[in-house]
């Protein structure tokens, strides 16, 4: 039941975050290689890195193959029906958000299932989330989109924080994971409609 | 047997690699060390993250001695004979190609030896082909080998399918290693030659 | 005995490696999230890679949390102290050569801890010392400080060997490591007053 929650929600993920990582390749002209490298990199990136740094070993898309599928499936997808979006860099910024949130709920999970400190679950949480857009952007030579002016990091901060506080209370994983999916996801939305930064110390 | 023609392999791309990061190096006018890191980063990595992300613990070149050895010797020897080598760019192209083709056969095969499916194997052949090159070029601020217009990642693609297909109906790991290297490099040289690119859906 | 030392050094590199991120984070205007999570990608980055390659699972920080709650509180400082800070180019070189130097005594000892030999205990030393600091300037955009003029990759191989040395003579942990730390941050500090580079076999 958990681990069905689990999947669905990384699933969830992986195909938004492959999905913005093809859009990328669209903005720089790749061939529909390019595509499915970049979707697929942007996609199990944060996964690989919560895997290794907890020595969950092999890596979670080792193990079975329907992450790694999922991910070609999301890029060969927009590489045909490109010709349909309007408006990629929003795309790129929405699916991205998606996946922010949804990697930040499933790296707290995955360090607070070994029974890591809170401190180390945000972490873990911040780390799986931003680290497969990381890589995408280096990829492609692009201003990092967590360098963005924007409220970016805080949104990751927000779901892996809240996932952890409401685990600890004791409500089940469930509920923990959508609301703290939500609280990020909604807070990186507003963040990109309205170009909310965070407050600063000195001007 | 196998083992040793894995070996005989691995060393041909670990040569090959470090070649190509000290010529690099060479570019970016380095000091020796400068040559011996770029050298080793571009050796090692790719079999490394293969390593890290199947599970195998420690990394290859941190169990025995020899591989790290072949690619500071390698990189000193490029150093000293650099002024007898023209036209550096070419050799730095073809020394990758030599490393890109043997590091996606090893790494299917790693996969495949580990029981993972056959599209797990593809990609991890594909990684472990092209995070060396990867690491190189980022470390040397370089536009991207990956991402240049001739077919890169297609020759990575070809060689780990190969493998992977040789290696299901049966050939012996020898015959199955020797076909897939030559395929991938073969075609990586043509598209050296030619400059011939991926087709594309949209001009 | 030797954990505590171990410890110590290693809570002083991860200061320093966090302080130095911290002051990037500052010249590039970031806000106190940015502080934070460079300041604790430097400060953990080198170790984690250790970790990760000699198969140490998990790694340090995931199995108890007070290295990257001191990352964090030394980003915290560095924010509000910033305005006492004078040169904080010469703060970010200085504060890096002590976890230059730091981080490449503790990853060859975690090395020869594991029996590896002479030559990748220096390897994995000199890995450990320059790669939060890459990955620092790597997500900052910035010129890697590896790939500056003056000595810095030397000063990592210097700590890392002589470490090696002292150790495999027989000297206790404290004397070898902290005579190895001295030696190369001295040689770092040197480099960084009087601006020494490699001598070079070609001009």
């Amino acid at each position: 039941m958990i681990n069905q929650l689990l999947n669905t929600l990384s699933l969830i993920g992986i195909f938004a975050f492959a999905v913005s990582g093809a859009l990328f390749a669209a903005e720089k002209k790749m061939d529909i290689l390019g595509y499915i490298l970049i979707a697929a990199v942007t996609a199990i990136g944060g996964g690989s890195l919560r895997d290794l740094l907890l020595g969950v070993s092999p890596v979670f898309w080792v193990r079975e193959p329907f992450p790694i599928t999922l991910a070609m499936v999301a890029a060969v997808l927009t590489y045909f029906l490109l010709p349909l979006l309007q408006q990629r860099d929003r795309w790129i910024l929405w699916m991205d958000a998606i996946g922010l949130a949804v990697f930040a709920v499933l790296g707290a999970e995955a360090a607070l299932a070994q029974q890591a400190p809170a401190i180390i679950a945000i972490v873990m949480g911040v780390m799986s989330a931003t680290f497969g857009g990381l890589l995408r952007d280096v990829l492609c030579a692009e201003m990092l989109t967590l360098m963005r002016p924007e409220l970016y990091i805080t949104c990751a901060v927000t779901s892996a924080t809240l996932y952890v506080w409401l685990s600890t209370i004791g409500l089940s994983f469930a509920v923990a994971a959508w609301l703290a999916f939500a609280a990020g996801f909604s807070l990186r939305g507003v963040a990109i409609v309205f170009g909310v930064t965070f407050p600063r110390f000195r001007s």
